[in-house]
């Protein structure tokens, strides 16, 4: 076995592999982009080199470089993981020229799968079902009608160098033909700098179904059963899962027939997946084969019971596969769902930003494969994927139910997810019921309207408690000072503080009093505090809340615990809640009803009033500049916490505003 | 299927059995001692009710208060978990009369199995070998020697209604028999109030190998194959794992077909474990049943695919269970290890405090099912088991692999566990060959001999990188006011800084200087930073350092990387790599080898001289005053950081020498 391996990639993929290594006694060597100097997959690997610029083409791309780092820290082999070099059959090739070993495939076999033309030839001469199409080296829009109407429609143009859906169309008539080859060239000229295609029949709304295959290097080659890949966005999964409720045990073993079949015929070695679509009718068609290890493997780990990275790393060494087709087990039910820092609503616009909390899910049969911790950051430059959670059951309906409890523990703030589309996911039933074409997001309807829109009161009743945290919170000999402590036990409603938030464009007043009754003893940071809370004009009700940790609460409402974590910034609260994360905005209003400047009605259009007394420690505006709507203008600190004074709408400041304003500028005490 | 349960247990146990029920859609309710008002458990629930003080007498114990609070809230099951009320069949039976399903056998099966003596003669009705032993009724001392020599030497004593080698005795010869009785029969009635005991030959060097049932309220029974749990400390296991390597297809049929006839003739209904003893020559006798849910469960989730607490909650609410004999599906390897707050070193002296740090492992095939999390507290008044850590794997090799690595990914600082012990099994060779008779802490000398003794020197390093963090890893503004900044990029040895702390008795000391020619960018807070450091007297070598996170350090030392995790008191400091902790205590020694005191030696025996020139804050000790070595005697203050000034031994405070120290006093600064 080898001793040193470099692992040419970042991310999760790099963690996963790094964890095998690390079991088997390896060394491990990461590699890094300027921007992934102190990522996680540097942080825990034995050795780590930089790369270059944060650009892929100037990092993870540049195999020569990688080449050079793995001669010169005695690295033995090479592990790609899955995209940047994983597929690129000339730096396997320089591997082998330098005598590294590339784990993965033979060059060769790279070659004529990572072909979607050469593939599918190979496969048709091995007597593989292929989808009905023209992938001929004519290239010409006439050869192409012809081919097309032989075909039939509707149909669709892929690129043959192609992936992730570029370069893909799809054409309804022959009359689109013409513009629609047009498109797709330009495309995969874009993305592959190759411009061919090929025609295939569109079949209906088929499954995704792909076959894991492991092959040694002597000649050894089984499958390890399927994982249904079909609920996709934009062509890439979202939801993998194994077994695929579609197949009988009978189309299981001839689809698992037919891809070591052509894996064989390809002289494939080590893990690679071949992806099929399987119709209404059990009818399959071999689509392509990836050439890798894939971001969905662990759904086959977890039914299987195999570790594939380990497998990988025996068969580059060139030891003999430990398993045979027979004692391959599968038992139970995996579930993948690919957590992605991007926005569903926003046609799955990639989110960059810095990952305020990431709390992923966890118990028995729950897997999370990520890349990221707490503090981490998604840049642009790379998959915006945050975490694959994968969870196992002992048949679909508990991994379905573990699914969807494992949502719900996820806690992630900081960037916008599409956690709240993956809950909706694991609940609709369609989904439970296995009906799932590749076309399942459109048809149901999942793509426009993603994630509640209700606001939960839990989030309202904790924004404003950890809002008023240092106020509500404060125990021992500061508390003393506290107004609160002076005014006595009962101030409802006359002392009570209000705090108003802007959630999807409505505004939400929530009122908190004190009830001192249920402080029962002296240790007060783990006791919880009770208050007589108001939403809106909703009734009063109590609520105990409890600190559990740096933003972490635990209210008691009407007897029922609810958990809850945020994040403040000045202007805006995020609260994480049952898997799903809300930004509330905060609005400026009078704290206590009753203040210093007497019973002012807060702000109005034509002059803003502090709401309450306090020392101004900042002021944002100048004097006649404009501003926009809930901007602040400035800062006031009160009650030993900082106010915002933000514009009530769009405006512009007058002198004498400003004036009254500084009037009340007071140095801050020297108090700590 | 129950809307609503009560889990009346705490730690790890509740939180294992609040997952399933999550997933299941059913509610839980907490109950929670005093002690225990924010505990993990209670946190996770959705009703949590108090039940008394923090003894297990006042709270977990209190059946009849348990059953108050299930009927108040409509509760319509009562999860017992292990230990407390789990083996009480007078409490199944109250449940019941109250008409709440107790999740578990029914009274009658417990009582039957609960005694030690009754379970052996159904065993032996049904024809399950059991050890040859006396459990009759009478306990004079006359028939049990007469019992015993029909026995044969060496036997042993137990208690029957005994548990966890309470009330047991190894006899080796008759002489010794009356004075080893009177022991037991104390033990096992100040532990049980039963002084029953019944005798049994000693089996020598025995496997403790147990067989898991499962059987439902319809006549269904099956068993999950065994569990080898041999690895045991004071009789309670701490290493148990499935499959047993000593058993054969046909042992464990014949273990299995034995253990479901028991439990059949026992009318047994739920979860439950029968303990056997196999010799060397496959000979096994049927020692107990445990009625309840192990804490071992989840190697047989693992192994089978299955929930057990799932089934457990299927079969309480009648349903048939789901599974048949035929459809059990054993593949793999799992392991699992208690961590424990206990001390090895000290007779397993528990260790009770606040868990500071607790980095549990992860990754693909490791479990964690834990009770706490950072920041929780281990107190006197229940088990002090932390976690466990489960992992699972191909095949044994493998699992053995994961835990090794699993228990060096561990980080623990706070209080003292059996980390290091586990560790020390992990490797051990002949658990490795599967050689675990259950006198193998024993047979391989773990008993004292514990943990790894000598210091690594990254240890050292990051101690001493920590405690000087404040000047070294000064960023931003602050930093042009450092002396560091003001002295130029090299200055060493003259500008070095020292640190000096004791390990085992033994003083090291660090010296650090600074190199500045690695800081790439003005990021410095994700830019490794490096050092000249020189440990005592070995050679200078340079070594880069990256604060990763809070007490989270990365340093990399001729190109391999290290992570470290540091908690920092005023006189020590503990941290925490490759799964073991190291407390190290501070010694004050001269931070600049010149200061303004001029080059001043550091203490003598005779005077203490201020290590460098600073603001003397606190003054600890009194003229006149007896000290201790190592205590504080005073604190300096002194480039952003206080110093302890420390006794360098055994001695007595004249007035000259506090003068002297008052002369320097000088009131905080006021600056922040």
């Amino acid at each position: 076995m080898f001793e040193k391996i470099l692992i040419a990639n970042r991310g999760e993929i790099a963690i996963r592999i790094l964890a095998t290594c690390r079991e088997m006694g390896i060394r491990t060597v990461a590699v890094y982009s300027e921007v992934d100097r102190s990522a996680r997959h540097v942080r825990e690997a034995d050795e780590a080199y930089l790369l270059g610029a944060a650009s892929a083409s100037e990092s993870y791309l540049r195999g020569e470089a990688i080449l050079a780092i793995a001669r010169q820290c005695g690295a033995e082999a090479i592990h790609p993981g899955y995209g940047f070099l994983s597929e690129n059959a000339d730096f396997a090739e320089a591997c082998e020229q330098a005598g590294i070993v590339f784990i993965g495939p033979p060059a060769s076999a790279m070659r004529v799968m990572g072909s979607k033309i050469a593939a599918k030839r190979l496969a048709k001469e091995v007597g593989a079902p292929t989808v009905p199409g023209y992938s001929g080296e004519h290239q010409d829009n006439d050869t192409l009608l012809e081919e097309a109407e032989h075909i039939g429609f509707p149909l669709l143009i892929k690129a043959s160098a192609g992936g992730g859906g570029k370069g893909m169309r799809t054409v309804t008539s022959a009359a689109d033909l013409p513009e629609q080859l047009d498109g797709a060239r330009r495309e995969a000229r874009a993305a592959f700098g190759d411009e061919t295609i090929f025609l295939e029949r569109l079949i209906q709304r088929p499954r995704h179904i792909e076959i894991q295959v492991l092959g040694d290097k002597h000649g050894n080659l089984i499958h390890l059963g399927e994982r249904e890949c079909s609920i996709q966005r934009r062509h890439q999964k979202i939801v993998e899962e194994s077994p695929s409720i579609a197949l009988t045990p009978k189309l299981r073993a001839e689809m698992g027939e037919v891809a070591t079949r052509i894996a064989k015929a390809a002289g494939y070695v080590n893990a690679g997946t071949l992806e099929f679509m399987l119709d209404g009718d059990g009818n399959f068609y071999f689509l392509e084969m990836n050439t890798r290890l894939q971001v969905e493997h662990p759904v086959t780990e977890l039914i299987t019971g195999l570790d594939l990275v380990r497998h990988q790393l025996s068969i580059a060494a060139g030891e003999p596969l430990t398993v045979t087709q027979e004692q391959i087990n599968a038992r139970g039910h995996a579930i993948e769902v690919r957590l992605y820092a991007e926005d569903p609503r926003q046609s799955f616009l990639p989110s960059t930003g810095s990952i305020q909390l990431f709390q992923p899910p966890q118990g028995p049969g729950v897997r999370v494969d990520s890349g990221i911790e707490s503090g981490d950051e998604i840049t642009q430059y790379y998959d915006p994927m945050i975490a694959k959670l994968i969870v196992y059951g002992e048949n679909r309906p508990a991994a379905l139910e573990r699914l969807t409890t494992a949502l719900e523990q996820t806690a992630l703030l900081g960037v916008t997810t599409n956690l709240p589309l993956l809950h909706t996911i694991s609940l609709n039933p369609a989904f439970r019921q296995g009906e799932t074409p590749t076309s399942f997001l459109e048809e149901q309807d999942m793509l426009t309207a993603t994630g509640e829109e209700s606001l939960p009161s839990e989030v309202l009743i904790v924004a404003a408690l950890s809002d008023l945290a240092p106020i509500l919170f404060e125990d021992g000999q500061d508390a003393i000072h506290s107004p609160w402590q002076r005014l006595g036990p009962w101030r409802m409603p006359g002392g009570a503080l209000n705090r108003t938030y802007i959630y999807a464009e409505r505004e939400h007043t929530i009122q908190i009093g004190h009830i001192w009754d249920t402080i029962e003893d002296k240790n007060a940071s783990t006791q919880p505090k009770s208050w007589e809370i108001r939403i809106d004009d909703g009734p009063q009700e109590r609520v105990a809340c409890l600190r559990t940790g740096p933003g972490a609460w635990l209210i008691t409402r009407n007897g029922s615990q609810h958990r809850l974590f945020t994040q403040r910034d000045e202007l805006k609260l995020q609260i994480a809640y049952r898997g799903y994360s809300y930004t509330l905005h905060k609005r400026q209003a009078p704290d206590v009803t009753t203040t210093a400047h007497g019973s002012g009605s807060g702000h109005t259009q034509k002059a803003l009033k502090a709401p309450m007394a306090g020392t101004l420690v900042k002021i944002n505006v100048q004097k006649g500049e404009s501003v926009e709507a809930h901007q602040v203008l400035a800062v006031l600190s009160a009650m030993k916490m900082e106010h915002s004074i933000v514009s009530p709408g769009v405006g512009r400041f007058s002198v004498s505003t400003i004036r009254k304003a500084r009037s009340s500028l007071v140095k801050p005490s020297s108090s700590r």
